[in-house]
Parts: structure tokens; C-alpha cells; sequence
């Protein structure tokens, strides 16, 4: 028998789990220091929570199983409606802001690609009861601050961010029927994913007028909140989508990570259920699709069920992210496996070595050894392919003086010292 | 719509996290003080990794599905075989001794009960190539050196270990016969988990006679290595057994364990793979059922489609030992969502308060905030509900002089400091 993995799925090894590892520490690290506490749910859900609110065509980008009792299970494909779950069975005892974080793996039953996995890690941070912008600020300052800690500074990276609400009411300001609004959105979504003759195609397939058609595009060509001009500002609905950004942006400003984002008016999102701020990191060069992004969703807990409640979070996934960092040269090189390695010299032998292993880890260090022992020469190479800073050589003297040589493994230099003195 | 959780699986709200937090941080730290190094393969596996070793009735105990291709997939069920299957196919690039640790969801689709889940966390650890017992010491050596990393002592739980080949060797001496030896293994297993009268049926069902069974029940009462009569002692399989058992005891003395360890002839484990050392963990006072266990498993890899291949290790659930922790009062107090918690008093607004937050969390602190607002002792209230540790308050001078007011939650005193000093 010879297994492969299931297609879209990672094997971690060492180097691949200590990268992920680092990268989880960063994330989880951001996201204490901005006052997150993480929270977890299942892998395994009811399918229900997902077609509830996207329908049964959902069912075949998920896997999915029919337990003994017939009752259908998904394996998560995100964590946003089991947070909706959680929080709605809890609501009246948790007290409000809300500010949740969770790392989960997730999985989706979709072509894998570069970056695309069918078995990935998602980051996910939300506040739940703020309907300012202030909240969504926060979200944007935390997924900055989490980039600036894997060493991605403002040149590499970007925040470009919208308000589905200003484009809304600019696309309804066209003559655009309210019940088109969505179906625009999706299409505006495909912008740089598909050719712009194919998205002029779809916007005419979904019933607008060429007048519309071209006012889009004009909306399309802003740079900034300047470029409205003053007939769409006097409508009441643009005027009040304008005042949010210029709030947004404002707290942006006080949490200083204005140099890190950009408004794009053509930002919106492919989900459905967001409903005002939006946003989405890019690398500046643009080799990769959206690293991540996020957006406000004030109405998705309550068509989960819940009340009605003001929310809006992001969700990372950890596979651009990984290939991002590693095309910057930003993944961090290994961890050896321990610091110390113990080796033993002449009349020195195996219960020696754990006794110097003993106090090593009890002192709190990571100390290895070779359990086939053998020559020193054979010992020290052990050591050396197992990433060693430190080899500790108990020889002749140390069953009666505990004495031993140090050797330090990047300078060559060694001495000798009294075992208990290290680590004290 | 009110969705329930999938039975036999949690939601880990914030307390329940950072418990489950905890005890991984303290998997992780007796790991890699060992030299462990941490890997992790998919959730999803191909079923046939399962089946091939265990046969097709194993299937009725996993969560499985059929992908669009046909393809039979599997939630893994535990670690050990995505371990073979990761090893297997890197073998040739790998430097032995391999110590490989891992921390995993894994699943399993039988009765939910107390301290039994369908969906549970499982902390693993091996060391693969090498076949003398010092390996064997290396991971219960770990395995206590983790207990004690959650506050257990030795009078709260102890190691029971044994080895196969000794309790083999003497079942065969009584004259069993060598296919009868699996079965005989899988009835002890059941020691204490049935009453012994049914034990007695199962074993004459099995084929044993009468003078087998007062044999084996003879053997059973030892309280140590030397109760083992002269004439089991000449047998040459036994006397090698008990060699490696006194080696394996030698070791323990040596990493400093032995008064976290016993030897019990009755130790098997249920899994059929073992070939040597076993051992489990149990809480004294006998309240729990095993905690966890582990053993040598010398046949798997080559089972698996690897070459021969030595290898032990042990697998550590999270629910059992929660609950023995829980019951011990060794569960540790959650901490504060953040240490820090910024509130505006007088003239001071929303972004004095983002001005003293942004401080704070560049020094690495972790800094709260409410994004409503209102009044000081609203403010004061949710710094409360928090459990931050120090409220900082930006008041009237504040804009002018980042002069803040710092009032320490635990004592109630409170005096002004320059935000600048803060977390310098």
C-alpha cells in the first residue's frame, strides 16, 4: 500500500508547521493586543447552517455527509455562521462589544489551485454590537497591524476599501432598479478576474441601459471621495454613505494606519450578506487576488436566527497569505529542534547523557540527544543535522565532578563548566 | 431558524478556549524541551488509510464520505496512521531518530458519553528508529514531564506500564496458544471496565481451560517483576522481556520519574499494533477511566506500506484529562480579554481614546476600548466586565498634555501619568 493525501489537502512538516505556527502566533498576538478573545466551534455542522441562508446550491462547494440518522453534516467552510450560532445561543448573557477572534481550519469543496485549498486555515476576527464605523475601523487597524507583524510593510501591501452603501445609492442614483443592485455587485466583483468585454457583457445580460452601463464605468475611473460629483452628492442616501467613509477613514487616521489604505470604490465583495463597509488587502504589485478582506454584515445574524445586531469582521486565510510572504522572503528560517544536545565522551554513557538531559529540561530547556549514542564524531554530527546551538559533552570526569564541555555549534568555541550551572 | 451544535462536539466560548489554550501551550512546551518537533497532516484522509489496517468494519466507527470522483474520504480518527503515511513517503530524507509531535482534531463517530466525544483534540508523540527502550523512557518521561505541567502530581496520577512481550511470553507458557495471544490480550484489556465474571466467560469462550485461567488469573495478582516464578524466569522469551523491562525501569530512574511510575502485568491496551512497552496513564483515585496511553508499535510502519520500521509513542485526548483537571481544581482562571482598558472622561472623545490605544498596542500591550462611549461609569463598568487590570483615563488635558489618569483595578488606586511613560 502506498496512500497518497486527498487532493487540496496540506501534509505539515516540520519546516511547513513552524511557519504556521509563526504565522498563527502573529495573528493571535494582533489580535490580544486589540482586546480579541478567541473562541472555537466545530468542524462538523449541521448542513442546515449553511443552506439556511445560501441556499441548496451551496451544498456542492461543501463536503457533506448523511449521518446514521440521516441527519446531513458539513465539514465548516467558514467560521461566520457557526459565530452566529454561538453568539445567538448566548446572546442575552454575553456582554456587548462583542470582539471575537478564532483561527479554524475550514474546508471547501472547490477546484484547488495556487492558493486555493480545499483544506486551509482561516483567521477570523469580528465585533458584534457596534454599528459605527469605529468597529469596522478597529477590524481594519487589527488586520494591519497583524500584516506589519509578519514583517509586510505599506509598500508591499494595501487596504483597499469601499461602502457598499455609497456605491448602492451611486447605482441607484443611475436609474438602476433596487432589485438589480446585487447582481451588479456580483459582476463588479469579477473586475480584474475576468476580461473587461465579458463584464461589459454580463452588466448588459443583467438588463442595464448603455447610459448605465457608461455611468458605471465613470464611477469606476474615481480615485477618492472627490471625484463624486455635486448632483450625487445632493442625494440624501449618497451625502450619508459619504459621511461614513469620511468617519471610517477618520479613525483610520487615529489609529495611524492611514499610509496602509486606499479608498476603491470598485471594492465590493462576492458574499452577499455584507451591507456597509468593505475591504479587501492586496499585494501593491498585484501578482496575487485579494489576500483577504472583510466588511460589515448587519443583517446576517439575524437571518441566522438571531436579533438583529450590528456586525462586521474579516477572515484570513493562512495560503496567499503563506505564498505573499514567501515571494517577499518574509517566512522565517526554523526553529532548531532544541538548543541543547547532550553527547557523551570516553566512560561517559547513555545514563549520563539523561542525567544532563534531565537537568537541562527541568531548568526549561529543549535538549536533545541520539539514543544509539556511538562515537563522539557520530554524536556531534546528530547534533548538527538536528539544528543544535549548544552540545553539552559529558566525558570521563562526569559521573563524579558533573563537569562538562560545552561546545558552542556557530562560533566552534568550548569549555568546560559545571552542569548545573547552565540554565540556573 | 435555531440551529443546534452537531451532538458529541463543543463550542469553545472564550473560557473554554483558553483552557483549551493552556493545555495545548503546556503540550507544546513539554514537547519541545524533549527536542519533539510538531507536524500535522489533513483532517481529511483517503478511508482506504484506515481500512487497509484495520479492515472494513472500522468504518461503521468513522465519519466518512464520498467525494464527486467516488473517492472514499475519512475525518481522520487519530493521528498514527497520517503519521506512517507522512513518514513512508519522506523516509529516505529524513534523519532518525525522527520525535514527532502533533496536535490534532480528530473524530470519531461512536456513542457520545462523559469524557468521550465524537470530535476531540488528541496530543501525540513518537520517536521513530529506534528500538531499544530508551525511547520508550523518552516518551513517558514526556508524557509525565506534561502532567506536571498542568499542576498534577504524583499522587494524583500515576504511569501503569507493562510490556507485551512479557505478559506474551507467559501466556504462552501457560500453553495458549500463539493465535489465541491477540484475543487473550483483547479480553485484559477489558479488565476493570467489566465485571470479572464476565472476563472469566469471555476467556473460556475463547478456548482457555480451567488451569489457563487460574494461570492467567495467578500472573494478573503480581505486584512486580519479582513475583515471576523460577520457572517462568528460565524461559529465554521471558528472561528477555524482563531485561527490557528492567532497562525500561533503569531509564525512568534515570529522567527522574519513577515515582510517577508502577509496573502492571495487566497493562495491554486495546489497540491490536502494539509489540512492546505499553503503558497508560490513570488518576489514583481511580475516578476516570485511562487518561491516555501509549506503547512500541514496531510492526505498524511496514503495515502501512514503509519499511520496517521501529517506532513508539503515545496519543493524549483533551477530554478525559479536562475533566480530571476540572475535578483537581487545576483548571487555570481565564485571563483578561485585555490587560489595559481606555476610557474619555470630560472633554476627551472617541479619538483621544484611539490615540491612547494606538500607544498601547504599539508597546505590545493589549489595550481595550468601548467604541460606545458614554459616561466614565459606563465606561468604568465595561473596564469591569472586561477584567481589565488597569483602566487608563484620557480627561480634559489630555489633547493638549497626553497626561492620562491611571487607576489600577485590582487596588482602586489611581494616579496621573504621562501616556508616553506607559509600557516605555
Amino acid at each position: 500500500m502506498k496512500i497518497q493525501p486527498v487532493r487540496g489537502t496540506r501534509d505539515f512538516y516540520p519546516d511547513d508547521m513552524a511557519f504556521r505556527n509563526w504565522l498563527f502566533e502573529r495573528w493571535r498576538r494582533a489580535s490580544r493586543r486589540a482586546g480579541f478573545v478567541e473562541v472555537d466551534g466545530p468542524v462538523l455542522e449541521p448542513l442546515d447552517l449553511y443552506t439556511e441562508k445560501s441556499g441548496e446550491e451551496i451544498v456542492d462547494q461543501l463536503y457533506w455527509l448523511e449521518d446514521k440518522g440521516g441527519r446531513r453534516l458539513a465539514l465548516r467552510p467558514e467560521f461566520t455562521p457557526t459565530l452566529a450560532r454561538m453568539f445567538t445561543a448566548r446572546q442575552a448573557a454575553l456582554p456587548e462589544p462583542v470582539r471575537w477572534f478564532n483561527i479554524s481550519r475550514c474546508f471547501r469543496y472547490e477546484r484547488a489551485q495556487k492558493g486555493r485549498l480545499r483544506e486551509f486555515f482561516q483567521w477570523n476576527a469580528d465585533v458584534l454590537g457596534v454599528a459605527d464605523e469605529i468597529a469596522d475601523a478597529e477590524c481594519i487597524a487589527l488586520a494591519v497591524d497583524s500584516l506589519a507583524e509578519t514583517g509586510l510593510r505599506p509598500d508591499d501591501v494595501e487596504v483597499r476599501l469601499s461602502d457598499r452603501r455609497l456605491l448602492g445609492a451611486l447605482v441607484r442614483h443611475l436609474g438602476i432598479a433596487d432589485a438589480l443592485v446585487p447582481q451588479v455587485f456580483a459582476v463588479l466583483d469579477k473586475r480584474g478576474k475576468v476580461p473587461p468585454e465579458a463584464l461589459e457583457e454580463m452588466l448588459t445580460q443583467a438588463g442595464l441601459a448603455p447610459a448605465q452601463r457608461d455611468g458605471l464605468a465613470r464611477i469606476l475611473t474615481w480615485q477618492g471621495l472627490a471625484d463624486i460629483e455635486g448632483h450625487e452628492r445632493a442625494t440624501p442616501e449618497v451625502a450619508c454613505a459619504i459621511e461614513g467613509l469620511e468617519r471610517l477613514l477618520g479613525y483610520l487616521e487615529a489609529y495611524g494606519v492611514s499610509e496602509w489604505c486606499r479608498f476603491d470604490i470598485g471594492i465590493v465583495r462576492g458574499l452577499a450578506y455584507y451591507t456597509g463597509p468593505v475591504w479587501e488587502v492586496h499585494d501593491r504589485k498585484g501578482e496575487f487576488r485579494a489576500v483577504f478582506g472583510g466588511g460589515r454584515y448587519d443583517r446576517l445574524l439575524e437571518d441566522l436566527g438571531g436579533k438583529p445586531m450590528a456586525a462586521c469582521g474579516f477572515g484570513c486565510g493562512d495560503a496567499v497569505l503563506g505564498l505573499l510572504l514567501q515571494e517577499r522572503g518574509l517566512k522565517p528560517a526554523p526553529d532548531p529542534a532544541a538548543e541543547y544536545f547532550v553527547a557523551s565522551a570516553g566512560k561517559a554513557n547513555l545514563l549520563d547523557v539523561l542525567a544532563a538531559v534531565r537537568h537541562l529540561r527541568q531548568r526549561g530547556l529543549a535538549a536533545a540527544f541520539d539514543p544509539k549514542g556511538g562515537s563522539l564524531k557520530r554524536q556531534m554530527k546528530k547534533a548538527a543535522d538536528a539544528g543544535a546551538r549548544f552540545v553539552v559533552i559529558a566525558g570521563d570526569a562526569f559521573a563524579e565532578t558533573r563537569q562538562v564541555t560545552l561546545r558552542d555549534m556557530g562560533t566552534g568555541d568550548q569549555h568546560d563548566v559545571a552542569l548545573d550551572d547552565l540554565g540556573a
